[in-house]
This record gives C-alpha cells, structure tokens and sequence, in this order.
C-alpha cells in the first residue's frame, strides 16, 4: 500500500493537474538546494549512525512533539529533555509507541505529509502508522538505521542534497564544518553566520559573550569599532569555511541607523547591562542596518527571520528550555521598520536581503510591495508554520501579482528533520507546478514559460539567490 | 422550483464532488449538537407558537435587518423595537413585504442560503422571495406557524437537535430552563453562564449588579472573596440545571493573573465606579483567569468570545438600543492577551478553554500555533461574519495544517435565528465535506480518514469539547 | 500568435468555464464606465498624438519601471524624470529595449495581463515581447501611434469608454476640462475634487497653498469659516465642470468631528506651520468630516484612498520626486478612524461615501460589516496592488458574505496607464463572471440571478455609485 498519492498537491481539475504533473516530471529529480535550515553539521563530520527512530522522528522535532502535547502528551513522556532535571521518558520504543497511537492527529498536516514521505520513500514502509503498527514501523526503521546505506553521508547523497548549509552561532569554531572538509567527503555542507547571541543586548550574559568574540578575534570588542570588526573577522572566517549568507532572527524587523556615536554609546550601555527593552530593541535594529553594510562588503546574502514570541510558555520553558513547540507568530512591521535599513542600503543592487515573515498579512500588504521596488530585498518562502501546501499557495497568490516570481529565492526546508528534506522540497515542487499550471489554465502565462519557471523555482532561484 | 441546490458548496470538480456528496450522506442526517447559541429558553418553555413570519425572519434578526439598512431602509421601517420611544412599524406584514422586495440584497450571502433552506425545507415554499411573492410566502408560512406542528417544541424535535444550549446572564434565575425540565418534555436545552455584566465594571449599574449576585448566592459580594465565591455558586446552579460551560464576550483576549491582594483592590476600585478605562480592561483580563481556574474545579468548558466593537454607531445606539447589526470586528491580539491565563494554566490537560475570532488574520498566525501546542487551548468555529462558505474554508486551509482538525471542536450555530439551526448545520457539514474530499483528492488524506473526520466535525468533536 | 487566451481568468472546472464564458458574453461589449482613474485631460483637450512607445508604456507607469528597478534596472535608465537634476535616458528606443529584454520579469502579474491586452487588442501584436522581438513591436506601435486612429480621442471612442473621471487639484483651473466641452468632441471626461493639498497641513507650502485657495474663490481663507466656504465654491466649479465626486488620499482613515471653535483653533495652527504630527492628522481627519458633510448638501460622492506610505525611499524621493513606485502600503484601521464621521454622517441614505483599502485584512473584518450597516457606506474595487485577478478573487471572497454585491460599486481602473483601460477592465468582468459562476455551480446564486449581477458588476453599479 502506497502511504503516498503520486498525484498529491496537484490541482483538482484534470487538464490542470496533467499539466503540473507534466511540469513536475521536468524538476522532480533536480538536485536539492538547502539554503537554510537546523540540520547538525556533526552528523556528517562524525558520520554516526542515528540512534533510532524516536530520536529521528519525534524527539527532536517541535512540529512533532507540540502536537500530541497540545492533545495532553506531557512533553516528559515524548523523551524530550528536561531543562529542570525531571525525568523523562528514555526508551524509544515507548516514545515510538505514544507518537504512532496519535498519528491521527496530523490528519491534513504537512507533517503527515512529510512524516508518510519518508516512512515510504526512505524506511520502505507500506502501512499506515497506528498503535497496530508502531512496532513493525519501528524495527524496519530500526533495522535500516543500523546499516551503513543509512549513515547521514549515505543519506544526503542519496537525497541528491547539492549544497546544505546548517545555521551556526557567531561564535562556533566550525569544527564540524572542518572536520567534513577535511574528510574526502564530496558533499557540500556550509555554515550560515547567526549572530544573534552577540547583537542581542537581552542575551543573559551578553556581555561575556561579546567579550569571547573579542578572544575569538583579538578585537577590542569593548569598544564599537572593535566590535564592529569582530564581526567582519567573524564573517571572514565563516566565508572561509563555504559561508554564503548570514541570518537574523529578530523578534521584530525593526532597524536602525543611528550616528556612529549614538550606536557607540548605546553598545556600552548594552555591554553595562543598562539598556531599557527599547534601547535593546533599537541597539538589535542598528545592528541589522551594520549587517547589511558589512553584507554589502563582504558579499554575504543577509537574512532576517523576524516575529517569533520565543518561549512563550512561562512553565515549558522554566521545564525544559527553548525550541519546545511554544515559539508562537507575532503581528509584523516590515514598512515601518526596514524603512531605516532601506534608505541607507535598500536601493544597492548588488546587496541580496531576504526576508521572512510569521505574519501572512505583510505578504500582499508590505513584504511584496517593498521587494517590487527595492533591489536589495527578496522574499523568503513561506516559513515555518506556512511551510505546507495552503501556506505556499497562499504566498504564491498573495505575493506574485505584485513582486512576480524573480523576486522571490526558490525554497528553503530550515529544518532540523533530516529525513523530512526530500519530502519538503517535493512538496514545494508540487505547488509550484501547480500554482504554474493553474495560471497556464487560466490564461495569465504561457506554457513555455511555465517550464522555465518550473526549474527557476526549484533550483536556479536558490542557487543564484544565496551566491551557491 | 426548488429553492436550494442539493449539490450546494460541494467542489466544482466533478470527482471531488462525488466524494464530498458520499461524505455528506453520511452525515446529513446525525443529530444536531448546538451548543452555543442564542435562542431563548422560554420559547421551549412556554411552546407558545411563533407569532407571525417577520417576528420569526426579520425582527430579530440583525443579519436580516442590518443589511435593509445599509441600503437606506429605516430600521423603524422593520418593525425593530425603539430605544427612545419612537414609533416603529407594527404591522408584520408589511415588514415581510419591506423584507421580500429586498431579498436580492442577499446574493452570495449565507442568509440567503439559510433562508432559502429554512423556507422550502421547514416552510415548503417553492418561489424565490421576491416582491411579488411576498403575500403567498407570508400567508403560507402563517398558516403552518398556526399548526401545533411548528410550535418550538415540534420544530426542535423534527430538526433533530439533540442538545441546545442558551446564553444565560450569571443573574438569570433560569426558570426557563426548569419549567422544561419540569414539562416532561425530553429535549434537552441547556444554560450557559454568561457573567459579562458582573465581570465588567463598565458596565451600567454594575455595582448593583454585584449586590443582587450577592443576594442570589448568599456570598458577601463586596469582597473579593466572597465574590468570587458567588461566582463559583452560581456557576454550580447552572450546572445543576443542566450547563456544561461558560461563555465571556469581552473585548478583547487581554487576561491577567495579578497577586490576590492586588485583584482585590481592583475589585473594590470597580465597586466605587473608580476605575480607568485601562483598570476595567485590567479588571476583565483579572476574571477571565479566575473563570479559567473555576473552570479547572468544576469543569465547566470555557468559551471566549472577544473582539466586537459592540453598539459602533452612537445613533443606533441611542435610537434602538444593543444588538442592532452595528458590532464591528475589532483586530485582535491572543499572543499577548492570553499570556497571563496560560502561564497560569494552559498546560493544564483537564481544562477546555474555547477560542473564537472576529480577526481572521489570528486563525494562522496566533490561533492555530496556540492550540497547536496548548492543552488546554481549542478552537471554535467560524464566528458571525464569518459563519458561511468562505468563512469556513479559509477557517479550515488556516488552522488545520497547524493544529490538525483534533484541535477544533465541530459547529456552533451560534444564533438566535430558530428555523435557522438546521441550515447553519447543513452548511457546516457540506463545507466540511468538501474539505476533506478536497483533501482526499489531493492526496493529502485517505478516504477511510474522511469518513470518521466527517462524522467527528459534524458530530462528536462537538460533543466530546462541550462534553454533552 | 494569440498574447492571450480567450478563456483567460474564468474557473478551471469546464462546467463553471461555460457559465463564466457564457455570463461574460453578455457584459464584454458593455460602455467603459471609469469613474476614478489618473489619466491627463490635457490628453482630450489638445488630441496630440502620443509622444512614443516608451511614453505611453514605460516612463509613466510605476507600475511598470518599479519591477525593473527591483531586479537592479536604475530609474535613470529608464528616462523616469528626475528631481535632483540627473541625467536620464532620453532615447525612447533604448528604454522600449531595456524594458522588452526584462519582460519575463511580468510573468504572472497583472502588468503582464493588462500590456499582453494592450499590444494584441490595440496594437496588433503577435509576437510576445522579448529582447528579440523589441525593435520590431517598437516599430508596428510608434507607426500606430503615428496615425490618427491612435489620437487620445480616437482611442477613447474606440475604447468604448462612457465616462473618464480625471483626478484634479482643488487649485486647478480645470481649463483642460473646459477645452474639451467646448471643442464639440462628444467624449464624457470629467474632474474629481482631489483637496489634499489643501486639507493637509504637512503639505510643503500649505499656507501658501491656502492663499491661493482664497484667491480662486474669493474667500477670506484666513479664516475657519472662510476656509470651508472656499471649499464649497470650489466643490461647485467641479460640480459645473461635470464633478460628480471628490477623492481623498489621507495616510489613515483617521476622522474627527470636533467642535467647531475646535476646529477653528486647529486651522489657525496649521496656517501658522505650528501644528505637531498627532495635531496635522487630527486636522485632516477632521476635514474628511466636514467634506463629507459638505458631500451632503451638493450630492458629491466621496471617496477615502488611505493607508499608503509615500514616498518611502527617502533617497528616491529625493533623486527622483514623487510616484516612483515607491509607496507603500501599511495597515489600516477604518473601525475607530471613521466612528467620528459615521457618528456624524454615517446614517445619511442620501451620502455616499466610497471607501478603498490597501489592507486586505480591512476587507472582511471592517470593510464588509461597516458597509453592510451604514447606509452611507460602499466598498470600492481592489485598489493598486490589488487590482487583479487575485486580489478581486479574494475581495469578492471576503466582503460578499457580509456586505452582499450591492454595498460595492463595481470597478474603478485607476489608472494614468489609458491603453490599459480596456484591459483592466476586462479583467475586472472576466474575474467577476467567474466568480458569479462559481456561485452558482455551487447552489449559492440561481442562473438568472448572475446574469444580472454580470451586468450590475461590470455597468450599473459603478454608474448608480457615481451619479453618472
């Protein structure tokens, strides 16, 4: 039994649904780029088999976890680690057993979706997951997992994974990233310069942070000149390990650009720990704008994640710390809050800003506007909890008709689920072809066009977008 | 002629129709669970017939008059009560004619297909309501509304409610609700504590509204304590009498969780009608968290209701008084607002807290991420405005690829529109159906799935989340 | 080689094709009824022939060069006037290229639809234009341009246009307007009171501006109630040169109805350039109040545009002035900033207010309510951004249900783009038909119902609107 529909994702209408079957044909085996995303670089340095499959599938996933949580699984009895030292579940086959008994509840979910692609197209499985068959699910998943075709390496050369970059703190050594260079291994695994940590005077203990980015560098991070160079030295370093982009995940897309000695003050009062939530909030705005420059200099593609309420559960954070399922979306500002950035940078057309957002309405209203006009912006695809068939094709419907496609940068799967990647991917690829179809049907593009932006939208578009 | 399709909101494509009709048999004919609305219980008490067709379709109904005014008709001219003594038309059929002659108003709108199905499905009628129609649609309807057989009772019988609930004020003696219990009778309509007027200290007289709760339940209302005491006492009087939930209209979804001593003092600043705008807001956010924790003990499901701008136009307001088609959605904030309640008990397994929306823009991006983590977090259906096709698909493509179907809890028919209920319900499915076909058909479900998700969104989510 | 389908933008299911096809044959022929647009009535008065292909397609259409200029094109390459006294290109041919060998970049846009519509329908291309195909589409078009069937009168006739609103200064003399009227030229082209230069105390030289209003009229403009009476005498020149609506372009939806000494006070300060930002805004929300007052005793209709963010590139604004695709829409809140209007006027059946939207999430959440109670209210068309297939889709999606078809007032193409007029308004019936279709293919509208509602859509409905 198939757990997959060969023609899912595709229109209903049959004439349109031949044609986006007939444009996926030309881009279903593309290779994939990654761009962005959470997978652990270690797994490809090390090269370790994964432990099983709770550890694949459940424990480490928040789409996973959240879900049966928010149906009244305690996150302890899930195996997810606690962060107070309660005990938590630790055999994975009882883990496996509680996530296949609740399976049900990502009916119309991308993550059955997902989770199916890879039981089927991955682990081989032919059978529903159900409480009946955790446990055949489990061995042949775990059978598999002990053989050497299913070591990471294996796997993403197997997924026909072109280039993958992970998402590393500024202040990572990279090792990971050497160690798999150095290996002989051909596949290309590249870091992405994440330096919220050290741009965010709420970190708890900033501070010593900004002060081990000064050992890291031999700047004098105490002062803003010197930290400012730190920077550029630690983009340096990471462009010199494959690095193409850096990311910012920002509770908001507010900027700034304030004279040299107004940021250089309000660094010093972020390094005494004095800063009010808005001068915070200003001091992570400025350095968004000294991103871009330094973007503008160095090359590297800048990203901004904003809107995430981190942590918004007071008691699942104090138990088991971040990443936990409670991150949940914020209304966004991307006109008012860019508009510093953008009069000091937006109209450079060899600068490449992609933004994302977590609230839908800034896609037709702001996001595709601004990157219609301003070279220096495009537009993310749907993140997060849009990362499905509907939050696609609304991206599609809402931003196309103002910013077109070429403003926008193909695909990104930003996941920490390894196995998840080729089913994400395909699923982009199936909306797109057929959104492409739909238009072609409808009469607002023609079908040759429709081939070529089938392949730009799955492939070229990244590629050319992050410089890969 | 018949006034309704039977293939109505079903898919165009052929295919996905025929799945969404087998999926609709199944459920076309399962009891009705209503269980939140707005009838009044006295009609089922008394059985007293209705007393002409514009009391029963046009009166009472804001959906129905709001749209004649917003085209110029006087609501005077529609026979809707006055709140400043002016006279209104008393002459019903002359109301029916006003409304007949303006039927065409509700193309495309789900009054229109209510209608319809209350008069050819309850009514018998065979022509569409036009101005010339209008006397034959009147006298028919007259007619049977003189018959024994479309007494309430009768009607509620023969549409196959199962269960009602009412809307009831936490002062209402509920006698209503025990004259039928005493009838015999075996409906089963049920209360709902609805304590706006002595939770909210702007409203009029709401210190003497906090006096009379004190003489009902004995308590020393004038202390906080002993408030909330009578809070918890009447909360047990309607579950004697039947009630499985509260309901709360504020607002907005701002909650508190203030230090006992601090709600207290709150408590008595409100008492002396001595609270700011912001301490009344502050006061309601207080209570809905203290509802919440009552809720945990007595295990009353709780529905919040927020974000209309009741009584927009100071006029009508003036003039005609509540409820009159002038509530206006405001936009809505649950990230923030709900903060407080749900560090104090959202991860509480055993606790139902319902959520509705008059802000779309909330479905995705702040209500779906919250109940998709919460355990104590579902979500209601589409609300008012959006209670119709559309509404309910962009309900559905907005919330289920974040929080599945598991989080949501089936239909309300939240109305006061009697003949109404069964085409609300009818509605519901029919949307559904053609959902989950469309699922179905896009390879995103597989049909057994459809079949037990068709019957649990007409049927059981609603009756286990309300626990009937 | 067809540029475009004949079936373009109807429904994708062959069964709602037929109705949509069917409904569209019946208004396709239909007057052009355009009752907001930007074109120049220096155009009619003089009939000069069009100066060349990248003058009527490229120079002058922000919607057009700010695609190019957002994939890296600079506004100077493509002639786009400057303010700062830069050289830009002057050669017509070399921009026509510029703009052709970057036309993919259109794919999927309404540009796309609207300029394919125009070099097929007007023109008589048959080749898509292309780097390769640019000198001779140059060519065939400048060749046309040069014959007199392709004069602004000729074209207007052929156009099948009814009426052609301009949008004119409360300063302007309106002699273009008189030229046409006395020139014997049948064709209906008239002005539309547009004061925000007046009205708006931010304006660059507004006292001046003042003056000059007091010049024209003959009013002590100094003075509060001089000032209104110079409004009204301007009101009534438009109204004999044939006015039939003013149009306000406010940043907000923001009202006020203040007292009158109030009122007076405001205005003396704005004179005086002492106005805070909060105060500037309070004073043209008041002035939104007394031109809708206004708007009841001369029976002008009055349109609010609000919510765009001119001008948001600082440097843009500064290299190359104002209309240079860089304005940017942001949030709207019309449920508070009208309530002082509506308190005023809002239950007026003789007022018509017109209200337009670059917040789509206004639509179903204020827009439709609002309008589907306040007799003086109407929505009208997907505005700018939103001014295409999807953008109309989802507009009817989410205002029918509340506010039904006719609180809408059927389609404006404001536009300065004139040979896109007969596209756009194509566009605008087919999108219609095909959602009438759909209704009724799925039982939500009878047959002969949607036959009227083409008609009312596409013709009736703008001209009632109107008072044309």
């Amino acid at each position: 039994m198939a757990l997959t529909d060969p023609d899912r994702l595709f229109p209903l209408d049959p004439g349109a649904r031949g044609l986006a079957r007939a444009l996926y044909d030309h881009v279903a085996d593309l290779p994939i780029i990654s761009p962005h995303g959470h997978c652990d670089p270690a797994w490809f340095a090390g090269n370790d088999r994964f432990p099983n499959p709770a550890a694949l599938f459940v424990i480490p996933d928040h789409y996973v976890f959240r879900m049966l949580v928010s149906q009244g699984v305690p996150l302890a009895d899930l195996g997810v680690p606690s962060a107070d030292g309660r005990p938590v579940e630790t055999d994975p086959r009882v883990i496996w057993r509680r996530f296949a008994s609740q399976f049900h509840l990502f009916r119309g979910t991308p993550s059955a979706l997902w989770l199916n692609h890879a039981f089927e197209h991955v682990f081989g499985l032919t059978e529903p997951l159900t409480a009946e068959t955790a446990d055949a699910a489990y061995d042949q998943i775990e059978a598999l997992l002990a053989t050497d075709a299913y070591r990471p390496r294996a796997l993403f050369d197997r997924f026909g994974i072109e280039c993958l970059a992970t998402t590393d703190s500024a202040l990572d050594d990279l090792s990971a990233h050497s160690a798999i260079a150095d290996s002989g291994w051909s596949g290309r695994v590249i870091p992405t310069y994440r330096p919220d940590t050290v741009v965010d005077p709420e970190t708890p203990g900033f501070a010593s942070q900004i002060d081990r980015l000064g050992v890291l560098t031999g700047e004098d991070t105490r002062s803003w000149q010197g930290y400012l160079a730190a920077h550029r030295a630690r983009r340096a370093y990471f462009k010199r390990q494959g690095a193409t982009a850096s990311d910012h995940g920002h509770a908001s897309a507010r900027t700034a650009d304030l004279p040299a000695s107004e940021a250089a003050a309000l660094f010093q009062k972020a390094l005494n720990g004095a800063c009010t939530a808005a001068e915070a909030d200003l001091f992570r705005g400025q350095m968004l704008t000294e991103m871009a420059r330094m973007s503008l200099d160095d090359g590297l593609v800048m990203q901004i994640h904003p809107g995430s309420w981190r942590n918004h559960s007071g008691p699942v954070f104090a138990q088991f710390g971040r990443d936990r399922g409670f991150d949940i979306p914020m209304r966004a500002d991307f006109v008012g809050g860019l508009k510093p950035l953008l009069d000091a940078v937006g109209m450079e057309p060899g600068l490449t800003i992609i933004l994302f957002t977590l609230d839908e309405t800034t896609q037709s209203r702001e996001l595709a506007p601004l990157a219609g006009a301003y070279p220096a912006l495009k537009l993310g695809p749907p993140w997060w909890f849009y990362d499905s068939a509907e939050g696609m094709r609304r991206f599609r419907e809402a931003t196309t008709e103002t910013c077109g496609f070429y403003n926008t940068v193909g695909f990104n799967d930003d996941t920490r689920a390894f196995c998840s990647i080729p089913a994400r991917h395909d699923v982009a690829r199936r909306v797109d072809c057929a959104y492409l179809a739909t238009l072609v049907r409808s009469g607002r593009l023609r079908e040759d066009e429709a081939v070529e932006m089938a392949h730009d939208l799955s492939y070229r578009l990244a590629k050319e977008a992050y410089r890969l």
